[in-house]
């Protein structure tokens, strides 16, 4: 046997042909015709967002969901479809929450700030609470302050998003810590309550929610997000005099666990069954929230994806399945879940691939694997995407949900959208069906079938 | 002399750098961190865009544009700024338009159809005129009717914008023939007036403007362009009943050629002073339009790049230019008459881009040249860009404005940003200020001006 008669051989079961292989271009092309034609990700979006908005873990309307969405892959004429149980947690916010700058000298306004408590946060006493307000912009200059300057007040994290970052993300990750871990660590240092700066570049009145971090056995403290307008009028009312206080009314509650679904719907493989490639998105959302782009968006592209394949008549080699997780937002309890069940079962994913950034124009994936650098091995497929604008594969570990089949052994994928406005509208009561547009969201759907199908083909 | 120093020195004026120039990542950083911490764009355009909305060739809202923008130029303290003289055509849309599908048979009904008259229309005489309706896809279909199947008919082209091109861009070339020539070709065939489908995705009631050729000698008949929501009605109307008549009313009319202006600022080269690089984007815009996108945006950001230059503190080897070009709309007079001036006066003009696709998310720019694959030699910078989202050098001819100066030697260039939502407002009454994404805005403007640094330094 020749040497590359053998290396040949020897490369077959990793899937690495050394060049494109026919029919590859005309293939996705027949994928992206098929979403950008007679796409229904979008009209599934619309039922989603418009029966079933604030898909909060414990709710009814995550339940109403869970069965829409069971009814929606049931429709496709699936080989499998079926629910997940899933204990998870159970947070209500209860009546409207209100945030208060009081005015006690003369010359001085109260000012109502927009407000939402965050998720998790406990509630203030019935008839609210009032201390001195103290603003920092980070755990560290809270820190910095100890005991004595924090204890008996009301924390004011207002360290905005880096204005400077390109990526937005890179500006939400350089402060949300503020959101999941500030009250906390102000709780540690005898704060009463915590208020956040949303976590958003947008200046408006609208408040941003998001869960932070609860501690069942106590040491618990109110807290709250503000718009980014009312942190930056309570900051100016600071500035001028620093001693003011706040007055809050939280009215949350903490409930037993509920019992709510991951949601899955499967094409059986016809040569490798056993192998399993996922692509999801999460079900839930916050209470206040329609969640069309976080993350309706990502549900209908996964739906679609199997729609695609279906209307294409593609009869897959390894199984694909459809996951709808449960408890995103304030939780993960779906994800987890999804993992254990397949660490128990055995059961073997090759690729698993998340759509959790919004339903904005795609550019590319991130990809990650403990077996090596495959966002290196998948550059050879560029050249089939350039034609829809997308353009990379970048290093990355998975989103939450797909995150921990990564140890599992399955190589992890992100979509990435284009970036800028998804935090104008993250978490937040105005992320409503008109702020995705139908082309980018089919364009995202596409995106992931042409690359589910490359996988399928050639593995990664 | 060695080779290899012989070689550099050859290179140098070439401007072909063997390996990138340390510092290029830093400035292009502090471009950036001036765009988006402290970008006038945004404001700039909400300036133009409330206070001076329609403004069409002839109109006083444009000249008033042009005062607000020698004003905006001059508040920058650049070493010149002036106005150059150009006449341009003058059309007038008159009193709204209507068109009407009649009903004349029992179980029809008459159907109002959202309308604009396309720019250069004719008038309809002054109580309308009614005539049966004809439906084509194309200019071919309408030649294959013949004068027989025309004559004396409201020819309707309802050829849509192919969904399946991932690119509008790519559709709209597809269909705009339908627009641009349509009602003339309908013409020479005796219809007597004619409809045409609006050039967008978009399924909606907004009519989209447009220029339909116009010929001083006659033989023009009325033409206007209907919603895709009007025209899908109008379809299925005639689907029903091919035997339709349809009522039109059209107030348009031609005057006398008008003064305006380009607006043009400067900041004049240290070393080079006789090279311009120029940035643009055109001032006018459809008389029902805010024209934000189309071209507010590229006006912003034309200004934004000299602002940047000042904030900095950059003292430019070659002069560079922002012009705001006059009349593109409806006439291309303004990009003529500076062409023109050029030519006449033997300016050189190193490189000229454009901005005028929209104030979306920055892509990257096609670039042109006489003189060889300019975008190739451009494709060394592109991990400076990389940063940013902006990924693609492509070959082009520059847009309407700069792409008569590439015949005078210049390198022409268009910014390219995101393209999916540009045609659901180009040329409506929705091309509105909060259809703009402020960050988006300023990266475009900030790509703009990091790639005239790399050309002032480097060279093309």
């Amino acid at each position: 046997m020749r040497l590359s008669l053998l290396l040949a051989v020897l490369l077959l079961p990793c899937g690495l042909p050394a060049a494109p292989v026919p029919g590859q271009e005309a293939m996705l092309q027949r994928i992206f015709d098929a979403a950008l034609t007679e796409g229904r990700a979008y009209e599934n979006l619309a039922a989603l967002v418009t029966l079933h908005p604030g898909r909060l873990a414990g709710s009814k309307a995550l339940e109403d969901a869970v069965v829409w969405s069971e009814t929606t892959l049931t429709a496709l004429g699936l080989d499998r479809v079926h629910k997940q149980e899933v204990m998870v947690p159970h947070w209500e916010r209860g009546a409207p929450e209100s945030v208060r700058l009081l005015a006690e000298n003369s010359g001085e306004s109260a000012l109502e700030l927009a407000a939402l408590a965050l998720g998790g946060s406990i509630a203030t006493p019935e008839d609210g609470l009032a201390a001195p307000v103290i603003e920092v912009r980070s755990i560290d200059e809270l820190n910095a302050l100890g005991r004595e300057g924090v204890a008996g007040r009301i924390v004011f994290f207002n360290g905005p998003m880096n204005p400077a970052a390109a990526n937005p993300w890179d500006a939400y990750r350089g402060a949300v810590a503020q959101r999941s871990r500030g009250p906390r660590a102000a709780a540690q240092l005898g704060a009463v309550a915590a208020l956040v700066r949303s976590m958003t570049h947008a200046l408006d009145d609208v408040p941003h929610a998001g869960n932070t971090a609860y501690v069942p056995d106590g040491g618990n403290i109110p807290a709250a997000a503000i718009s980014t307008l009312a942190a930056d009028r309570l900051s100016a009312a600071l500035a001028v005099n620093p001693v003011r206080r706040i007055s809050m009314r939280i009215h949350s509650r903490w409930l037993p666990d509920a019992l709510s679904h991951n949601v899955i719907g499967e094409i059986r493989g016809s040569e490798l069954p056993d192998e399993i490639i996922l692509v999801g998105g999460h079900l839930d959302s916050w209470d206040i929230s329609p969640g069309a782009h976080d993350d309706g968006a990502g549900v209908a592209q996964s739906i679609e994806v199997l729609r695609i394949f279906r209307a294409l008549g593609y009869q897959p080699r390894r199984t694909l399945r459809c996951v709808l997780f449960t408890n995103e937002e304030n939780g993960l309890r779906g994800a987890l879940a999804y993992a254990d069940q397949a660490r128990r079962s055995g059961e073997k994913h090759v690729f698993a691939v998340e759509t959790d950034s919004g339903g904005f124009a795609p550019r590319g994936f991130s990809l990650g694997s403990t077996q090596g650098p495959v966002h290196e091995r998948a550059q050879r497929w560029l050249p089939l995407f350039a034609p829809y604008g997308i353009y990379t594969f970048e290093r990355g570990s998975g989103g939450a949900d797909v995150g921990p089949l990564m140890v599992l052994g399955a190589t992890v994928g992100n979509l990435l959208p284009d970036t800028q406005r998804y935090f104008d509208y993250h978490h937040t009561a105005i992320d409503t069906l008109d702020k995705v547009h139908p082309r980018e969201l089919h364009l995202g759907a596409a995106a992931l079938a042409a690359l589910i199908w490359l996988v399928d083909q050639e593995g990664l």
